[in-house]
């Protein structure tokens, strides 16, 4: 078998990650209806969080920041308190929300197992992914974690290599076509990009269909099947 | 020679940290003297930020959210909105602060790095600590850079077993007695305490004197021959 090592995504691959933010942006877009239209709303916070992402990376706490921020400059500076109140409750509330792995995910992690090294490769709060993690009950069937600032193609190849896998050997599956797939398939690996239903604005990118290490796959259900065929 | 792997700390071992979060609550003080007497303040801050260690984890992100949520309990859910934009601007001052190695560090490590493989290990917002370890120049001196969520004996026994380290081979270096020395002890490998001046009142314990693999160092220019005395 050539493929030894499979990387995997967690957030929205394996469980809800970007429908919870919508949700809070929705809650947010309530709290501010007095305010703000909620395209405007939606523009301005885009707006905060591509500024504030070099600095705060990506998680709930930026998040949370970037969310205080906007309700600021849609205020001229004075927010009601209760805006600011909500705002703190609801990143507390995504940082507690309760993890479940999406439909197919247990089953179809639990057969790649027995054949593959699965690690783990995700962005985020370090602390709040090793959370989820903890909560999914995946932990077990995850040979190695690794919780990375940036996923670039210098990061696939280190973590592949230091889990012994030469990039022609390793395989990398996730929702997001420009973190999980683009990068791997740079580093050399293979790459099959399992959408979930949506997608942050920032993630966007275009399939690279003509690559033949790259596979387009409708559920985590077919990579076994996919795999296989690398031979 | 025993020991192989010198596990160093980062904050408060090798450039400022608790500074700038003194310096930062300093701040806070005076935008809030209308509002609270600064040890009114202080308690309350503590109080917020153990309540919201557990889901925030380390680092300045955290620090910024339980800042603003201090602010809402001291004036009754309405700050000033100059409050929270100035806390808003201090955490970004905070996260882009230049980093500069603390007195005889570089030479220290230079000097330690041709005998033994260093590792940074480190808590905090993961994001942050790498581009700390990116300004301050000393990165291509480590192997390698473990960001951990929490410091128990458990990660210090992985990540020293994952540098090929046995624990009696391996030696942590570091500010903190609770989160360098002890765990590191109770995971069976060599520690040293090497003091800065100002401690978190969370990081606060008391050394384990009578350890035959403890020591109390001045400075960081003493560890060398520490761990030369180690056979």
């Amino acid at each position: 078998m050539r493929i030894t090592t499979l990387g995997l995504d967690a957030d929205d691959t394996l469980w809800h990650n970007e429908t919870i933010f919508r949700l809070t942006q929705d809650r947010f877009r309530g709290l501010m209806a007095d305010v703000a239209d909620p395209s405007v709303l939606d523009d301005r916070l885009a707006a905060v969080e591509r500024r504030n992402l070099a600095l705060y990376g990506y998680g709930v706490k930026g998040f949370t920041l970037s969310l205080i921020e906007t309700a600021m400059e849609l205020t001229a500076g004075q927010p009601d308190g209760r805006v600011i109140a909500d705002i703190l409750a609801a990143g507390r509330e995504m940082l507690a929300h309760p993890v479940e792995p999406l439909p197919g995910v247990e089953a179809a992690l639990a057969e790649l197992s027995q054949d593959y090294r699965l690690v783990l490769i995700t962005k985020g709060d370090l602390l709040h992914q090793e959370q989820k993690l903890a909560a999914s009950g995946l932990g077990e069937l995850f040979t190695a974690v690794e919780i990375v600032s940036e996923k670039d193609a210098a990061t696939y190849a280190r973590i592949f290599s230091r889990h012994g896998a030469e990039p022609g050997q390793a395989a990398m599956a996730g929702n997001s076509v420009r973190s999980d797939i683009l990068p791997a398939l740079e580093a050399g690996a293979y790459a099959a990009h399992i959408p979930y239903p949506l997608t942050w604005a920032h993630e966007m990118a275009e399939a690279p269909c003509g690559n033949p290490r790259f596979a387009e796959l409708a559920t985590i259900d077919d990579l076994a099947a996919w795999l296989r065929t690398i031979g």
